[in-house]
């Protein structure tokens, strides 16, 4: 019998710790013989990295808030199609760094863009696709910027405010609260080792639950 | 009193004489006193001309319609506010090099993405927005074919079949026929003085209607 594999995102605001925690649920998911990808938004493709650099890197010209999302939708398509959907056709989990619970908490909760603009772009680009987990690691956004700071150079995004980054941490923890079945809420701003136990806790019992499904 | 300037878009199959009939209905608006800008798409200011790179240029990764369509509107959008709208509002005429007609004949007729998902994003970027006139250049497709191919290397376009190409065609005439107050044919196939000829006479009434209205 063929089974599908599981999609799992991490979400939060910078350097709350998603790729230092990908990297650890990948390996606990391959320690229990789970065969998995780990990849990122946006990009995750050739052309998809491309869109990711225009997105990223600072510019003189103002961009404006729609040509943001289209860039941003015009990677999530191009990532799903080519990796994503192929990999959980073969039966392997997929685990992304950040996906569109980060347009809703960035271009929504941040730049104000009205939700239903994003539902209707998450609908057109990924019909019913959605994650089938969320792994929202959340701190005080201060407790990230600070750990990211350490890491140099800011991109397009990280030079924004502080009350951004607010807005959208409020915007996750919203979506959190409302959506609890797919939503799993870690404290990231714990010690290291205690945020990458609850992690591979989680990761683990998703297994089961998988294996019993 | 503040006069809004004209959007008028010249569209048509690859080769047809879209660029050159753009140099003369500027030529030919400038001798009349108009103040005009010259611009194209996908591109039209520097960030909008990456994504034309991105759009155009031939690569092993096959490109998810979507994303075709996605980049195409990301373009647009930013063409349209950081520079379209902003010159329309100075009282100055913008010449563009296809717009939205073309998506609907090239991703929709060309591709088959339904009509219905174009629309929708045409309202999501463009809102109420649309040109004031299109300049369709008509020509069997065999015809701007060879003149393209004078020009040397193909893009990721123009090495698609020529029954691409008959579909855009037809779809670009079918909207033609639909939208008659918007839409000026002119045979393209004609000898180019012919051509320059009637695309001259026809700005010319055009800014006559405008001076009137
Ligand atoms: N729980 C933690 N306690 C202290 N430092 C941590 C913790 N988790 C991660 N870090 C460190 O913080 C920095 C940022 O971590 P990481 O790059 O994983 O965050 P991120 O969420 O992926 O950031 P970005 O949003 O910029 O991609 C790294 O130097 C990492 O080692
Ligand atoms: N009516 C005409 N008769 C003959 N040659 C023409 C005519 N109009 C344009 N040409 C020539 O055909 C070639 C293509 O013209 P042009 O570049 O204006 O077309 P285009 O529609 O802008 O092409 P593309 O779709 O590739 O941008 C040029 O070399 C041009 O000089
Ligand atoms: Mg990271
Ligand atoms: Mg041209």
């Amino acid at each position: 019998m063929h089974i599908r594999g599981r999609f799992i995102t991490f979400e939060g605001t910078e350097g709350v710790g998603k790729s230092t925690q990908l990297e650890n649920a990948a390996n606990t998911l391959k320690d229990l013989g789970i065969d998995v990808i780990v990849t990122r938004e946006p990009g995750g493709t050739p052309m998809a990295e491309n869109i990711r650099e225009l997105l990223l890197s600072p510019r003189e010209e103002p961009v404006h808030e729609t040509t943001e999302l289209l860039l941003m939708f015009a990677a999530r398509a191009q990532h799903l199609h080519n990796r994503i959907l192929p990999a959980l056709d073969k039966g392997q989990w997929v685990l992304c760094d950040r996906f569109t619970d980060a347009t809703f908490a960035y271009q929504g909760g941040g730049r104000g863009v009205p939700a239903e603009r994003i539902a209707l772009l998450e609908t057109l680009v990924q019909g019913e696709v959605r994650p089938d987990h969320v792994i929202l690691l959340d701190a005080p956004v201060e407790t990230g910027m600070a750990r990211a700071k350490k890491r140099g150079e800011l991109d397009r995004f990280e030079q924004e405010t502080l009350a951004f980054f607010q807005r959208i941490r409020d915007t996750y923890l919203a979506r959190a609260t409302a959506m609890p079945g797919n939503y799993h809420v870690v404290n990231a701003a714990l010690p290291l080792e205690q945020v990458s136990a609850s992690v591979s806790a989680l990761l683990a019992a998703l297994v089961k639950m998988s294996e019993s499904a």
